[in-house]
């Protein structure tokens, strides 16, 4: 993995003081590096049985979407709030200050589908765990969360239990 | 294409009144669906020389990666201001009332590079003109436009004259 983790960015002080921004977008762009992290992405699930793969607002899309294309399934948006058009179930999260939410279309998951989600990151687990959450209200089933870097310090792990995690690249 | 539009939920005053939107997320939750819209955005490009998929946050984000993971390319995103960690680009374009701006971190394309520029909609064209100029100033090409939707009463293609543009479902 120290072949994909040295095409990441380390970025200081982003988003505010004392931050350290791992920047994906210097992965992305190289062909061979943005494969590689699909492929070690979806290497767990590619004999499972996985009816959609929901991917979370923003980076979770590119992920994601990368993730759906290559096992062959549907893929789910999970949006912030007001962004998606028909009706939506929402799901709130606390932030080291104040709360935020994010939302589902109510029809997107079938009752007994089997979701993958997908996303950039896992800090301290607040959005996963809120995914699950609306995925759960659905009817539909959390198949397994995958994540390209998991902030292991921040024991975002603590917020999924029983839930099966796979992360690619561990800080 | 009607396979495809049919998939499509058409949502009446969504953002605002009088406003028709046309939503993919019940095309993109069906596998068939969303690999259907990946086929056809890719077709015209699979033979041809691309180093780069650009992506436009957030929707153009879903179809930029799916199909930089199909071409084999690497993925860039085109994100709102304040969003993207390192030094950026920035240009901007009219809205109905006021501006927006879209940024491009600027080690995000090299000179000569060449860029297909993926979007879930062609409409006015006013992002689309900016991501193209945000790809020249770094020195990088854009090799074309691909859209999944075009609604053409908007006329999008005037602000991109000499501009290759792929669209595949037109209203």
């Amino acid at each position: 993995m120290d072949a994909l983790k040295s095409k990441i960015r380390h970025v200081p002080d982003f988003p505010k003081p004392g931050i350290l921004f791992y920047d994906i977008t210097t992965l992305l762009k190289e062909a061979t590096g943005f494969r590689s992290a699909i492929d070690h992405l979806v290497a767990p699930f590619e004999a499972e049985s996985i009816d959609l793969v929901a991917g979370i607002e923003s980076r979770g899309f590119i992920f994601g979407a990368a993730v759906a294309a290559r096992l062959g399934t549907g893929f789910v948006p999970i949006r912030k709030p007001g962004k998606l058009p028909a009706a939506t179930e929402r799901a709130s999260y606390a932030l080291e200050y104040g709360t935020d939410s994010i939302e589902i279309h109510k029809d997107a998951v079938r009752k007994g589908e089997r979701v993958l989600v997908v996303d950039d990151l896992l800090a301290t687990g607040g959005t996963a765990r809120a995914a699950a959450e609306l995925i759960t209200t659905l009817g539909g089933v959390v198949h397994a969360f995958a994540f390209l870097i998991e902030l292991e310090f921040l024991n975002g792990r603590e917020k999924l239990t029983g839930q099966r995690i796979h992360s690619v690249l561990k800080y």
